[in-house]
């Protein structure tokens, strides 16, 4: 038997849950779990089913297409636990790369890293101990364009379904962002909205807060306003210094950026326009 | 329209929602929120789900019943929303009264108290603040029989639903817990397991814990045994004595009780054996 | 014996902690708390001293002001757990009200609330019934600068020496927080400096954000800009409505609150320019 | 000018303060932080100053000798920052190992990994990444008393000051916690007091707790019942398997150690009696 997720989305109207466990049981599937979620604002349906089946993926395709094309729906059906192919982009901090890698080998987070990228060679080291392959991709101004080419170019011959922004301090163009939409997770060393840009320790330590943050989001051409997967904070206090934030913070982006990976590689994540639906 | 909750437990096999969902699909209802859970260990299923729908009571009933029976289900059926009939037991402490009190007049907690009944009466004045009548029921060595008997007929003439040990530092019979078995909420001044009894937050002082908390919990004939609903913590420091440790637990305790009240309230708590399903 | 808490800031230089324990040595005082910080960034020194001293306030304020002298200090002397005599201000939302009201009557709150003064009536029974006195002093476009005059004369009549902001609708003119620069605290519903202005919630419900917060601060001029006391968040979901937003946030606004008057009438709370120094 | 750290505790009676500020300020030290505490149970009064001071270490430990020796003080000075030689213990699990590892190497921990030590082979590879001496200690019922003899050869041979237990699955004899008193720190999987012993996760499953725990504490004669050091928790749910909540507790010990480590390095923890002080 075999254990699929099932997510989709389309316009909200009754009879899509009936629908959906209807043609399921149908199969002799038995549905393991199953959460639903109407946004009244947009007016967009959600769901995600885990179900246990041993119909093959054929039929299980042209079944669900069948209610698929009823209620105008987008979907995807994968198989649970199934590894997501991805490309890690880090510049020079390990934290995040060396928990990521950690997580992927503990074997508890649904990764297959297939190539850690990077405008710098300070964390190859690093991947190869992992037995990852490591592409160094440096990027000025000059070459940009040639670097995000390249990029593309690796995603697409690895047959990456997801690219991860480890803490890499360079700009995505606007179009790459485009091509990528939903599959590119970046983690902000902020609580967003505030403190955007650069400089967000020292922005949160001029303002004074007393609890600082991480946010994991999905990239867009808009800078740091992109739908947000998770966030989380941790306690400061007056005598922290700027160092002292940049070194907590690292605990809370790993953190942060580690759940919004399981969570996208566990398929619990989908796009409601600017928002994200988290079925965790 | 009507906004029906439904919730249901048996032993698990498949077809449960596909059947549960059809049947509701069918008598033209709108599911907007279902969750369920199948625990491995126990081998029982759990499921609640909500649904705008317009057939009355007797119709949905049946329709429900007759599913019931093919799956040897439990099931209960609940408007959204409406408040359950609650009688608060408390002694002296406020802070737990005075949170569900406030919390229902806001009207975002769905319970009606109908009434408080305690050993003392130094509450008696902040029952009549909210205009909720109060009982003073003493309770001696001698007359535990008499007063236990005389909450069974409140709770009765009032068809009270639930009962909510508000700090109420009596403990309950036997037979008393098992008359109202998953009815009677209790809030436990520690995180248990640690540190039951009378004492808890002096022998987490004695102990050095870093950390305090509360249990709400449903009261059974095993005194701080029973199921766990809800449980949280506070962080404490080498300089809190045992009475910094009693203020600051009061805040952890209202907050367990209020949201423990709720999910039960709403129908988001399930009983599986010894544990609770949470539907939140 | 007396239990005196003492703070006091200055430009930082070698000497300051050695002359005030010196000092107050020399009285025969017991020095049982005592916390220092030196903010590199603005050059000054903040430090917080409990003592138990059988001096009397004459001698411990000549002995005290001759070291103040010599090292440029602002500083203040109080005895630990006096009661801050303070004016609370609110609206029609009556959560952070009934908490400070409770917090006080349950003796751990080192406040005395004085007066309750609202634009509105809608509270006036609940502070009633903690026999607190009640002010009505409505606010148009027109009656503003009356109004912040009669707030004013309250104060100094009633010898008021800090006035709570809990949820008042109303914004105070330059002027008003001027004069009582460091002694108004307000709440804002919202993770400063996120979401400034009057609809937070709603923000933060539409940027999809996964956690809400509560932000109690020193008000100024500058609205929303006022130096942080103390923040807090909790965490939402997908599925949370601006109204769930706002409920939750019920939770999260009188706790920080709480916590912020409570540090601040310890003398825990010291200003360092647009920052906060709490000595916890 | 050197950045030194002295903690000291003694019998509380008053002047310590003053004395301590005193000899500091008499050899043209600066304090930059100090925190105290006197615990009224133990009769107990603790310090930690943090001081720039160029007075050589001979003068230092003469002039803090003789106020020791009046107020009959245990103490000691270190230079603040100064890595602290430590032994990794370990057995297969590599989570807290790796994060160790990682947080030296970020050169934020102020600790040096003098050698791993385990009675399995399965982490060298991770140890001779960070270049870190590997020793294999096999350890059955038989050569226990060997295998501890070797430990304790290779402490003194390293001039180590710290032994970590990070998930090291064996039980150390009395002898040997008794001869590395305070020096041993221990990371046990539950939130202690409850769940002791070797199956917490099963345990805390089967009693239906909602938040999982992990302690660090130092190693005594008494399993699972020294000194806490720190602790902290993670929300779990009904759905949660018992592997689940193993996966979901690496997270939390290791952070906890981290803090356990960083703490006690930074002679942030004093002990006393069976509790400890922390001052953070």
């Amino acid at each position: 038997m075999t254990h699929w997720v099932l997510t989709l989305s389309c316009p909200d109207r009754p009879g899509i849950v009936s629908a959906v466990a209807g043609v399921l049981a149908g199969l002799g599937g038995n549905i393991t779990e199953s959460q639903q979620f109407g946004d009244a604002d947009t007016g967009l349906y959600f769901m995600r089913v885990q179900v246990e089946c041993d119909a093959s993926r054929e039929v299980l395709d042209r079944a669900v297409g069948g209610v698929a094309e009823q209620f105008g729906m987008s979907w995807e059906l994968d198989v649970v636990g199934r590894p997501v192919r991805t490309v890690v982009m880090v510049s020079t901090a390990a934290h995040c790369l060396n928990d990521l890698l950690f997580r992927q080998r503990s074997e508890r987070l649904p990764i297959e890293i297939v190539a850690v990228v990077s405008n710098h060679t300070m964390l190859a080291e690093l991947a190869a101990f992992y037995g990852i392959d490591f592409h160094h991709v440096p990027v000025t101004r000059e070459t940009r364009v040639d670097a995000e080419a390249q990029l593309l170019e690796l995603v697409h011959a690895l047959d990456a379904e997801l690219v991860v922004l480890a803490r890499y301090m360079q700009i995505l163009s606007d179009d790459l962002c485009r091509d990528l939409e939903g599959r590119i997770i970046n983690i902000h060393h902020s609580f967003l909205p505030s403190f955007k840009g650069a400089r967000p320790y020292a922005q949160a330590h001029e303002r004074g807060v007393k609890l600082i943050g991480a946010t994991a989001h999905y990239a867009t051409a808009d800078l740091d306003e992109g739908p947000i997967i998770e966030q989380d904070v941790e306690r400061v206090r007056h005598d922290d210094t700027v160092e002292d934030l940049v070194a907590m913070g690292q605990d809370v982006e790993r953190r942060v950026l580690a759940r919004a990976v399981r969570w996208h590689a566990e398929h619990r994540v989908l796009l409601d326009r600017t928002r994200t639906v988290v079925f965790r």
